[in-house]
């Protein structure tokens, strides 16, 4: 019986089928199909069958937490995305920097700018709230996250964006009565009024406006969630458990559910196919410290949202080669599946199920000679859901309790 | 179209590979093959995938009831599966009998006493509670169950077992404010008392003294649940409905739910393979006079439990012989299923899916030409729930009410 948790997920890896194939289907996989060959097979609806997943919400579910009650809006899975270590109860947002001029928003990306560390810095310097801490951080581009933490706030509270340019930052207002609503509502229009104070004359956007570019001189406040509170995974599970992956937002889930996140240095200089074979080891290195670790796979799903089928067939090939060490595990059931498919032809997520496969000791193997989209329906699993697979896992590794007598 | 159900329940015949095979499919099964092949097939999670189901859980709900609704714990299912005829409202305990010696508990289960009749007796007619009915019953070994019925009980108190020995009884304490479980725990604290004082100086506990054996003397008192109101099965569905069955919890259950047990006497002189057919045949007999019959069979969980994966052959080999009467019957819809796997590898339950077949007058016939769980998965019935079998039968047999016009 194997006693350790590999759950892979191939981030939109699954499609709809182009002129009668997939690229799972076309590429060539011969380690996907070894795994899928060697054991039991299915297919899965992350969340439930026509319910479009996104990344977040999928991942919530595949980790077994029912994303109707942990998904609490973008604002917290975001902040946790950028880095931030938000704690159960916080009331978090996703911000943009933009340009104020005479009152009134003139550029809602502040000309896209790139260059927020300085002004990032000034903000969580400057901005004050008597008894909350104001937690600042940048992301990509124009974009950044805000939490606020302490007692006695609401994240029934209405946005700053005014969503289209040439209008007032807005003022925010709370959406129920209670007095922490307003409260917080009321702070947040304070840290609107603090920030430009505290960056509108900063160096960077000194020399913005005198190179003719826009100020990132406000930030525009949106998505209020207030985190929710998610019973550690290693404690619910009795396992030490770690997150191997790129992406921000799957970093924060990963995070926010108690996983400890193992960072690969020097991925930024490697080629994206380079970077999946040192991911995949890393995951095989964590497999000696950890009872489960969860790897996550980024590049077909980019591929799927630009639109690029012969893009995804190589990335998923170059996936393959890279999982040729998996066959080697011991002790370890292996679990490799998707979050969501992102058909090349719609460029966006689907809510089409995605094949999952688990090899390992005990499992049920079956007829399934393939991992692709278009045979899982074949196997042992037949269709299942994103929150049964934890359920199914540890009963797999006898590390479950029974229900009765 | 049929217009009778036999149910029957391979208790544990489910089970995951052991070299490729299983126990179900290693064995010649002729009869049960050609069930699946004339019938529907799929695989049944009883509770939910994942879920480790008891015997209790799993058999209240492939009758119908939400077991997260009805199992209240395991002191009413003990108490009904020793032949109590509990009723809805009653709290419900296990119990031990233990020795009790200057104060302290030196042996939890009396020195494995058998013979516990007389102390028994001596239990049902001594103690007495004022407004309160308190009905005892010796189970096997030192085991047995306790019922306090009346009005204004609770089951929200803590037991009197100390869990280890040399220490003494404990105090039962209510766990929440209110004055049913204030009174609940007075009692089961009076109860505790006055058993000992009911068979202390009891004739088998001087005699065990004399021997040298320690005296079952007390009772510890544990797992206190409310017996849940079951809305009666046969009211329920307009079927008059009994049940065949040996272990004592099965048959505990069924009549829990309204079933008749039809008991079969001699069977303790019987071989284990020789109970098989009585059994089947008592069954059959049962359907010229009832439109339900549940038939539990209990050896292939043993074999399971006990780790025995050629006993399980055998055991289900000699199933299989017995039901050779099956293939002969008109009018009647044959669903032959398992409450949960008991792996030989695990020696316990496990989630694993078990294989369920459907056949009778009007079901979708599949491709599915043995009854496995490594084939199930083909079949028509694909992946259901232990919830919806009686619902499926129900409409089977034509017997069910349109929802909406």
């Amino acid at each position: 019986m194997a006693s350790k948790i590999l759950l892979i997920v191939l981030d939109g890896a699954s499609d709809r089928p182009v002129n009668g194939t997939t690229p799972l289907a076309h590429a060539v996989t011969p380690n996907l199909d070894a795994l899928a060959f060697g054991g039991i097979n299915g297919l899965m609806d992350t969340i439930a069958p026509g319910i479009r997943p996104g990344s977040d919400t999928s991942h919530l579910a595949i980790l077994g937490y029912d994303p109707y009650k942990y998904y609490t809006g973008r604002g917290p899975f975001e902040a946790a995305g950028v880095g931030i270590e938000v704690k159960g109860g916080d009331i978090a947002f996703r911000c943009n920097f933009a340009t104020l001029e005479g009152g009134i928003v003139t550029d809602r990306r502040a000309g896209r700018i790139e260059d927020t560390d300085e002004l990032a810095k000034a903000i969580n310097e400057k901005v004050k709230v008597p008894g909350v801490e104001v937690i600042f951080k940048r992301s990509t581009g124009h974009r950044a996250a805000l939490v606020l933490r302490g007692k006695g706030l609401s994240a029934a509270i209405t946005d700053t964006d005014p969503k289209k340019e040439g209008l007032p930052i807005k003022e925010c207002h709370p959406t129920d009565d209670s007095p922490e609503a307003k409260r917080t509502a009321e702070i947040v229009n304070s840290v609107s009024k603090q920030v430009l104070e505290a960056i509108d004359q900063s160096p960077v956007n000194v020399e913005r406006r005198k190179m003719g570019l826009p100020a990132g001189n406000v930030i525009l406040i949106r998505g209020a969630g207030e985190v929710p509170h998610i019973p550690p995974f290693p404690e619910r599970h009795g396992l030490k458990a770690a997150v191997v992956a790129n992406a921000g937002l799957i970093i924060g889930i990963g995070k926010m559910c108690g996983l400890e996140h193992l960072t690969v240095s020097g991925m930024e200089s490697m080629e994206p196919v380079e970077r999946i074979s040192v991911k995949v080891n890393k995951a095989l290195e964590a497999l000696q410290t950890h009872d489960f670790v969860l790897l996550n796979i980024k590049g077909a799903d980019e591929a799927g949202h630009d639109g690029g089928f012969e893009r995804k067939v190589q990335f998923l090939e170059a996936v393959d080669a890279a999982f040729a060490p998996l066959k080697n595990l011991k002790d370890t059931l292996v679990i490799i599946t998707v979050d969501h498919s992102t058909p090349v032809t719609l460029k966006d997520h689907s809510a089409d199920p995605v094949p999952i496969l688990m090899n390992g000791p005990g499992v049920r193997v079956d007829e399934v000679t393939r991992y692709t989209e278009l045979t899982a329906h074949k196997g042992g699993l037949c269709r299942i859901r994103g929150m049964d697979v934890m359920n199914i896992a540890m009963d797999l590794i006898n590390n479950t309790k029974k229900f009765g007598a």
